[in-house]
């Protein structure tokens, strides 16, 4: 018998999530049937978008039931195969949640070659995150040469590869990041034309100086006091693909001012387009993705960072950071 | 000589609109000029971008000046004319702003066939607010069969006329309108599937239990707290265009809760499109919503309602009320 270790939705967070929202479980896999094959877990994808499934809340997909496995993609390997269409030894990827172990019927999984180098790009730049940005980016942003992209969260597996792709476009690339080491990294190593320290007081006139010509683009994935700042930069025809809104997950309601009416008026007199997506929406442009970022990353135009944690019981604090930025780059779990 | 009675921005209003804010003045207009023509004006339209125009914001369009003829569109007749493409008797219209007479050379002048019947209908039904309706419910809403599209000022001449496309292609309509006079209006003689009147206390409650399966399209014109009401009930790739936002144009910052951070997640989690437009950018289906408009209409399938007030004098009141929801169909003054 096989055993898998994973991670289960103990209760649905208030506020910010915290450990005890989470528990490890070992439950004893039952004998793979005709059809199936057993993966065993080589990586764990952290991403966003999980924080928004611990939330009972209407949304494009439906929420972890409480006792129920984390959601959350894998890399794994074959272990045992009753599948005529998989074989032992074989690597895949797939939606197999927080979890060693799982056995499948190969329903949304794919398979990994060679261009998958080092295999964990599978679930980055190569993976979920790395289409979520150029689908997004290409498909409802549409740069043009010349045109101002800002992205926030710019040392992040989208972010990051958002900022690279305006740049092949043509576009000027304004990042954000939290932190002077993350803002080093993407003007130097992944050159964006500037980089604003959210955490600096003077952020939202540090943005409006990196941007004499208005924003364009705004790709959003975090919200909050950023999409403030970036509001009143927009220019005529500006589009605002809304893939994420970190900064807002926790968030309670906040008191003060309505800043809905000033943003409509934006989105009026400035003829601005908002667009909320997900990747699955765009699952059908992953052959060219995959062709073209590859394509990118042999010819040094597209680089990619990943912060890999060890073991999976180490899975909930690495997200907890990640969703407070304190990850550098894609965050991935190794699994024991 | 001839005199153009005029009303002018007299100064920028601070909140609502006033009577203070306007001047009327008399002016000798000088000779007509090789390539120039004189219009008499026989109707002014009336119609809620021109609040924008009184504000000194950045925006699509440049404000009037203080002193400036407060910008607008008129039906006239040529009284004289050195132009080759226009005679004597000719009926035309364009942006000639408020006033009795003016002299052009044709740019933006459009000449008004035997399809505007009555003449008011150029700057109504088969006007700007038609285009608009047309333009900005087909380009950007695409209402399919079975949808929801729902849209308030419902009795007015954008609104009114999005609605009865909406039914025409095969969609639910759901007015919003205020005082059960325009609801019984929109109901029997426009054929909206429903109607509600947003001074009701349960108004919310009313527009949801009318959208049992929620709203596809929801065509904005007003914002405020219709717009609150709308958000939580959008579908699923539900299309927003932007078209106004009158019940904002006067408003004050409001203070309390914030509502952008949920208006975003419903635009996240829902993959909802929201896009500001205005009508010069779908300029070029004019031709062919002259043609299909008036066919809806000779055909018994689109009515139109006016509210004509007659000398341009009372304009300035008209317009006032007009902002406020008084107005029962399209506003036009009739020039003495």
């Amino acid at each position: 018998m096989v055993t898998s270790r994973r991670i289960v939705l103990a209760a649905r967070p208030e506020g910010a999530v915290q450990l005890s929202n989470f528990r490890t479980e070992e439950v004893e896999l039952p004998p793979v049937q005709d059809g199936q094959f057993l993966v065993g877990g080589n990586f764990l994808s952290l991403d966003p978008y999980m924080r928004g499934r611990m939330d009972d809340r209407k949304s494009y997909a439906a929420p972890v039931p409480v006792g129920g496995v984390m959601e959350g993609e894998i890399i794994g390997t074959v272990l045992e195969s009753r599948h005529p269409g998989y074989s032992v030894g074989e690597k895949v990827a797939g939606r197999l949640g927080w979890q060693s172990h799982a056995i499948t019927d190969g329903a949304g999984m794919v398979k990994l070659d060679d261009r998958f180098k080092p295999l964990s790009t599978a679930v980055g730049v190569l993976g979920m995150p790395g289409l979520t940005a150029y689908s997004g980016l290409l498909t409802l942003g549409k740069p043009k040469p010349g045109e101002t992209v800002v992205v926030a969260a710019a040392t992040g597996p989208v972010g990051s590869l958002v900022g690279q792709i305006a740049k092949i476009y043509g576009a000027r690339a304004v990042g954000i990041a939290g932190g002077p080491e993350k803002c080093a990294y993407a003007l130097e190593e992944l050159g964006f034309d500037a980089m604003i320290d959210h955490r600096s007081p003077t952020f939202a006139q540090e943005l409006a100086a990196a941007c004499p010509n208005g924003i364009d683009v705004y790709f959003e994935l975090v919200g909050g006091a950023i999409l403030q700042a970036v509001l009143p930069l927009l220019n005529n025809f500006a589009r605002v693909p809304v893939c994420g809104l970190i900064a807002q997950y926790d968030g309670a309601p906040s008191e003060g001012v309505d800043n809905l009416p000033a943003a409509m008026r934006i989105v009026l007199s400035r003829s601005v387009m908002m667009r909320g997506f997900i990747v699955g929406e765009y699952w059908d442009q992953r052959p060219k993705f995959l062709d073209e970022v590859s394509q990118w990353i042999a010819e040094g135009k597209v680089k990619f960072r990943e912060d890999i944690v060890q073991g999976l019981d180490n899975a909930p604090e690495a997200f907890m950071g990640m969703l407070k930025g304190k990850n550098f780059g894609k965050m991935v779990v190794a699994i024991d």
